[in-house]
């Protein structure tokens, strides 16, 4: 798979103004390096890709043995003591005029270099002969755009993500607290040795009762009750690739047999807009155009100003992947929502309705970009899930 | 233990020249926040820290219900669209003179500001009154000086290590794999659900058969035979602290019965070195001096330039831990082998013997400075370990 990245990443160098890409790391700090090469470094180390298409590594010595194992890079030379004057002295003798660095103000994703490795490698920049500049297009068009490999695994993390949620939907009773049904999808991931893709990797999904409560939060020991809506989020990582697929549940009252029908409303208002902003998803469209569908489409079903957040992000090693967002032209997105769409990127499409009462509503679906439109990467939630 | 370490880093503040400490992070890009805060965010967001003893947090409305659930920071405000212009705001109504950012040139551990979100932050700088600086001393004193609730955990994370080192021993034999050998690691870690401190949690531990080449590296089909050494490097994490303790094994030739005089010469110059580094471990002491001691050691017993790496680092939430590292002065160590030890400060002690032929020593231990010398927290390694 590295492998695979690695080119692409010299197809993108080639076709770029830089001629050389350079990724400084130490201690697993920039997680490009991992994604491009397919191994990292515990010392300083820099990873060159060069504009006539070969690539190196400068590591120290004690890393030499698993990154040449790894077989990845072309090359792999030990420093002694320090990495700074190999790293200028190859850089000269390589002719380097323009450098790409990964730092971009407002993309965490091309933003693997800590500001302390660029002070270093900066210290005499007065006296060579380089400019540096972003990585950003770069990155976010190595990390958008997936291998054929890459879907394939995306896919069965999403195939496998919809069959934890159709047995855990199987088990779920009113009464459960939303921890014990996060538990459910935690045993679920246990028997097929997975984990999650969230950042405590063996942690359950979040579970909400939106009368408890919205945004971001940990389960609690609050219990389901009879006319109780639970949103559960949900990211699987199959293979070093994350999923992202939401759910919502009603619980069922005494002599109901089906949802009221402001849920099913709001339910079917959000997967509209899934639909809609799937519809928009094509090649040459740009992140905020799509946002825009979904948000048009909310709000001409009665819920304004939703989402309160991005329509939809790209998945893949990480479960906020690419550099194309599918978000509004809000400051905290930086320049994600000017992205073009483009083949090959994987997108989670979550048009919320967050609302301050009981009802909210979450569905989220994930979908690959194809020259012609949008394939599903597993089945989407149709209706709403009842709980009895 | 987070609400320790941010009452820790309080006092650290106020005993400095910066009137706020301001983490930057998003997507989880500084490690040192859920260290002092016990919450990380997925939108930007900035913490601070005050001289005058507040914190607060300024977060995405998406990001306040998990942090302010957290119950450590003192104050969790939502921004709607961008951080930049309430975080201005705050700092100015603050009074705020000098700034600590997590930023160090030559160290990981207090660098988790990118460049990017420096850009960020910096982009009006010549506007504004304040000055920044870099918080290394500050992350060095609040990572290195562990309360009693983290030497305990890592006394646990010690004696579980060795446990299990003790339980794969007895399964040890001659002709399995390295990679079998490592196999057998996992299968303990995995009967107590516990994971590994290094990138891949999942992974087993370093086993090298010196014969096959040292130097990090992932275990290979090579197999022991008689008349081999083994060494095998494994760090466990127990409750969020990481052990870090090799141990190094010798496989009998038919009829020894114990390893060969040059092998038990080589272990015991390395046993020797780690206790001579630990005598000399005393608050006051700078590292550089401790790794001095254990050199000078090794030399004596006639193995000279060794360890080709630090003699010792600190371990905590992470197996690299700390600014203060019982390290050579090489640029590559940049200013940890100038720290100064502490009270408090854990440290892993691993004075290697690296030779190019099929001998070398890896034995490595785990201590906690005290007032008035250092504590053990497991029992160390005494002499060679057999395989059969």
């Amino acid at each position: 798979m590295a492998r695979a990245k690695l080119a692409q990443a010299k197809t993108a160098l080639a076709a770029s103004e830089f001629d050389c890409w350079l990724l400084l790391t130490r201690e697993g700090s920039d997680a490009a390096v991992p994604f491009l090469t397919g191994t990292g470094s515990v010392g300083p180390a820099a990873f060159l890709l060069f504009r006539d298409g070969t690539d190196e590594a400068l590591v120290a010595n004690f890393d030499v043995g698993h990154i040449a194992s790894a077989g990845v890079m072309q090359s792999v030379r030990p420093y002694e003591r320090g990495l700074r004057e190999p790293l200028i002295a190859r850089l000269r003798e390589k002719g380097v005029r323009r450098i790409a660095l990964n730092y971009a103000p407002d993309d965490a994703l091309a933003d693997g270099l800590t500001h302390g490795m660029y002070l270093w490698f900066m210290a005499d920049a007065a006296e060579v002969p380089w400019q540096v500049g972003s990585a950003q297009a770069l990155l976010a068009q190595v990390r958008g755009v997936k291998v054929a490999a890459e879907v394939e695994r995306l896919r069965r993390a999403c195939g496998t993500t919809v069959e934890i949620y159709e047995g855990v939907h199987r088990q779920m009773r009113s009464g459960q607290t939303e921890r014990e049904v996060s538990m459910l999808f935690v045993r679920e991931m246990e028997s097929r040795r997975l984990v999650s893709g969230t950042a405590d990797a063996f942690a359950g999904p979040m579970v909400m009762i939106p009368r408890i409560g919205m945004s971001h939060r940990n389960p609690t020991d609050a219990r389901i009750r009879p006319g109780d809506m639970v949103i559960v989020d949900f990211s699987l990582v199959v293979d070093g690739y994350a999923s992202d697929i939401a759910r919502t549940f009603y619980c069922l009252r005494p002599g109901e047999i089906q949802a009221p029908a402001e849920v099913r409303r709001m339910f079917q208002a959000s997967r509209d807009a899934i639909a809609a902003a799937v519809g928009a998803l094509t090649p040459g469209r740009r992140g905020f155009e799509v946002d825009g569908v979904a948000r048009a489409t909310l709000s001409a079903a009665g819920y304004p100003d939703q989402p309160i957040h991005a329509t939809g992000h790209q998945i893949g090693q990480r479960v906020h992947d690419g550099g194309t967002l599918l978000g509004p032209r809000w400051e905290r997105y930086g320049q994600g929502p000017e992205g073009r769409i483009e083949a090959g990127m994987v997108f989670a499409i979550e048009p919320t309705i967050l609302l301050a009462g009981d009802h909210s509503v979450l569905t989220e679906e994930n979908v690959v970009v194809r020259p012609d439109g949008c394939e599903r990467l597993s089945a989407w939630q149709e209706e709403i899930w009842l709980i009895r």
